[in-house]
């Protein structure tokens, strides 16, 4: 199929070269042009503006934040007005359910097809293609881009045809991971002041009730304390938090491990650990009983 | 070998009868006696006293609190004054570290053995001889008792020549159970009030990065709002909640999670929840989202 | 002078009416026009429209939120377009310091004075004239509008050229109210549910370290359980620590008291509690201890 | 009258010297006994025992904690085996309501009187014989003490016939103040970040509507940052919101800003703040927000 893929950071990358080696075709855009000369090396066509990566059959955006999937869609030149009738809009970034909302209702009035279709995994699962997506949308819409999600994923978990609904649970996954790396990281700043070893603790952990992907992943990071280069940065983190805060105000739902984190994410930004991984919040337990800030060891 | 067995509630009830089913021969104490009866049904021979149940080579206990062992073991023809030099002493409750601490040195004092041997998994573990126990004391002791551990559970894991430590981690355990709880318990009051349906949603996470027992077990209780009859009671969840805050007093590590489950636990206290299960504090958020109380639906 | 007031809710009718008293003559606007018909029949001169409000020296906004002053001050006829060179806006409502910056830099580009100078003080004390008034802004322009706050408070607090700041202190003043009742109301569900008397327990503390107006106001409040009508409702309050939370991210400043006082309201709201006074949130306290709702006993 | 009194602290001394300035025959013991030679240079009778400090009509103890009063009072040669029959035992130490049932029915058993009558104020308070007290017991013991209230304290609050009533108010109003150290800390955090002067801002607050000493003082100490030498230690200021906590676990009253202050005084000690005064805790939120740590400025 003709592809376009907007936004080729860590993940986007990531994922639009699988979308090549699944064998579609693909034209690839992205703010600073560097990203999109590395992907081009690997048989995409660059795309010289939004518009450009437009003229196919679907245009995937994998962006930071709320602020710049709005610019792409509804700026000047933007999705709204380059993509063609029947054509859709396959949107992976993590991003409020109010602004899903606002682009189903868009691209609906403008006659093109809209799926929320946020993943789970890290930078080294985009790479392997196994990322989990978690879709909604109208049924056909769905039907149509099930090849973009076969192509960068495992498995994907369809919710239903309110987009907004793969947001919020793709928004309260990361608020579950969240709220493990902060768990954890209470936990072992507790075991580890008596002195048992944090790698010996993990792996009973993990070889029995907590035996799980989360726990193997964020766990190990914080028992190696290695939060440096960022797979996942914290201001990401905080980002996420906000947004499940968001939704929790927006549905009258109080989330008190959420507002934890977001004063978490908030220390860590203040006091010199913007750069580091998301998972160092988890550090901060330790910090407060003693221990080196993160941000000390990097 | 000859075992004697103090505590015949729900786990260690399974636990004793694991232990006949072994070959061992299992003299059993149990304060309110028809328990004893009913393992006596299964081979064990009835102890009229806890000094009945000292004379063999091994004594487990397994009971609610500090108090109880407490009781059992310095009260007058208690375990101390009744166990044969050599003999040791398996505490399987979970007890505070500052308890497990005394333990270790009246018993050492009085050429007793002791191993803290805490264990995870709830009654249908225990019953199935799958618990994990988390092990900590002499290497000699440790030796002398491991076919009581090979008896009731899948693996044990030893964490060193200090018990304390054994209680620590399974005290740190049970604090990140009930941190499941409650951080899954907001994520479903906030999804679910939105339309998504819960058994579903916890499909999803349990095929992907929360591929755990504590996840398939809490978030299925939590999914059927399944909080009666308690597996295990809110009240024991309180106690251990402060076991951890203790610890972490102790230590001076501060525990903002735990501090929220203890106040998440009091109300389910005080609001008619004291009968349910521990995992009812993971429907508070729900309740407080404008969904009935667990205690409305038993 | 010339005075025009936009805003006539509890608060800005009392304000506007202090002016009258005063001897300015007021031109007043509300988006519903009893209000202004009611003012009218104390001397004040009806505005059709904003820009009617815009035409004297100095034009007063006391609205609810962000949205209705960025609606009359950049919408179409608004403030803005409509107020004179030199005549200066004076911005009483409670906002954000984003908000606030905003307006500073859009009046100096128009050549007019802007004044943040929002106000503590309920319904009571506004028809009192015994506001506390909190301005800041260039000298000339807070030398110009002084007799505003001399018509409407009884002392002004002066603090600086950042209009901002008077805005951030009067959100952090609006959370110190709030962080008492939330306090207030934990130390009155513990002592009443002892049994001591509510009524006797505020007497003795406000007659000794905490012998303040905020005290006695919202003690007496919490104490004679009198939640509605409500002074300032919930959904303000709500809206106040969204405020608080909002500036603490933006200076990176965790404020877990805040978040505590997010997820209060939050239950407030989905528990029925949305009409009551903001007072109620402390209220809750003793609803998780057991007792009756807040909003059971309207 | 002839009054024993046991423990000469920073408070102790100074009420035990009010009590020899109205013409009271004091009897004073002290575990360290350098502190019995300073007060018996003031007209004070140095004891030799505890026993000897009972033998008028009343002895009062003021000590730090619950194990403290349960040594001198259960321990061999203590007040309850020494103190005479109809002789009285005011305890105005803040101990638990638990402890204060025990001491309660402990004197009744032995014929004597008990008064609960722990005490406001810092230390300057108590030099100038300004305590606010709050008593209860027995009325005729109440009558009988009252010579002791008037020579120590500005006013006495009587709460009833059962002493651990006043216990639990002491204790709450301790939890009061440190809740107005968290969130005055929390509020000076952040608009010092933005630039306002702390001081400038205090003012501001306890000219309107924190008009009260416990903003004065405390907020007084936070401007300064004068956290040392300790007014009252870090330390006990831990031990009162446990005892805080202890009263709500008992009485089944969650307690969500006392958490919050279990957690921040653990943090203040584990990171070297241990020897500061208490208010400390409100410099952590600075410190988390970017700011040196309050034992950074000794």
């Amino acid at each position: 199929m003709k592809i376009g893929f907007i936004g080729l950071g860590n993940m986007g990358a990531a994922m639009a070269a699988n979308l090549l080696t699944a064998g579609h075709e693909v034209t690839a855009y992205n703010r600073s042009p560097e990203k999109v000369t590395a992907l081009a090396a690997q048989g995409a066509h660059p795309a010289a503006s939004i518009a450009d990566a437009c003229r196919g059959d679907i245009v995937v955006t994998m962006l930071a934040n709320d602020t710049a999937v709005e610019a792409v869609t509804f700026g000047e030149g933007g999705i709204l007005a380059a993509l063609g009738e029947g054509a859709t809009h396959v949107s992976s970034s993590t991003v409020s359910t109010a602004l899903a909302q606002r682009l189903a209702h868009a691209h609906a009035d403008a006659g093109q097809g809209f799926v929320a279709a946020p993943v789970f995994g890290r930078p080294e699962a985009a790479a392997a293609a196994k990322l989990f997506v978690v879709a909604a949308g109208a049924p056909t819409a769905i039907t149509a881009v099930t090849p973009v999600f076969d192509a960068i994923g495992q498995r994907t978990f369809v919710l239903g045809d309110q987009p907004q609904a793969a947001n919020l649970v793709k928004i309260s996954g990361n608020f579950l991971i969240a709220s493990v790396i902060e768990s954890l990281g209470e936990a072992m700043a507790l075991v580890s002041k008596a002195g048992v070893d944090k790698q010996q603790y993990l792996e009973l952990l993990t070889s029995t009730l907590f035996d799980a992907p989360v726990y193997r992943t964020y766990g190990g990071l914080l028992a190696r304390e290695e939060f440096s280069p960022a797979g996942f940065a914290a201001t990401l983190g905080l980002k996420d938090v906000k947004l499940a805060l968001g939704a929790g105000e927006e549905l009258e739902v109080p989330l008190p491990v959420a507002s934890l984190l977001r004063d978490r994410f908030l220390t860590l930004l203040a006091t010199g650990g913007s750069e580091l991984d998301w998972s160092a919040v988890g550090a901060l337990s330790a910090w407060e009983a003693g221990a080196e800030h993160p941000a000390q060891n990097v």
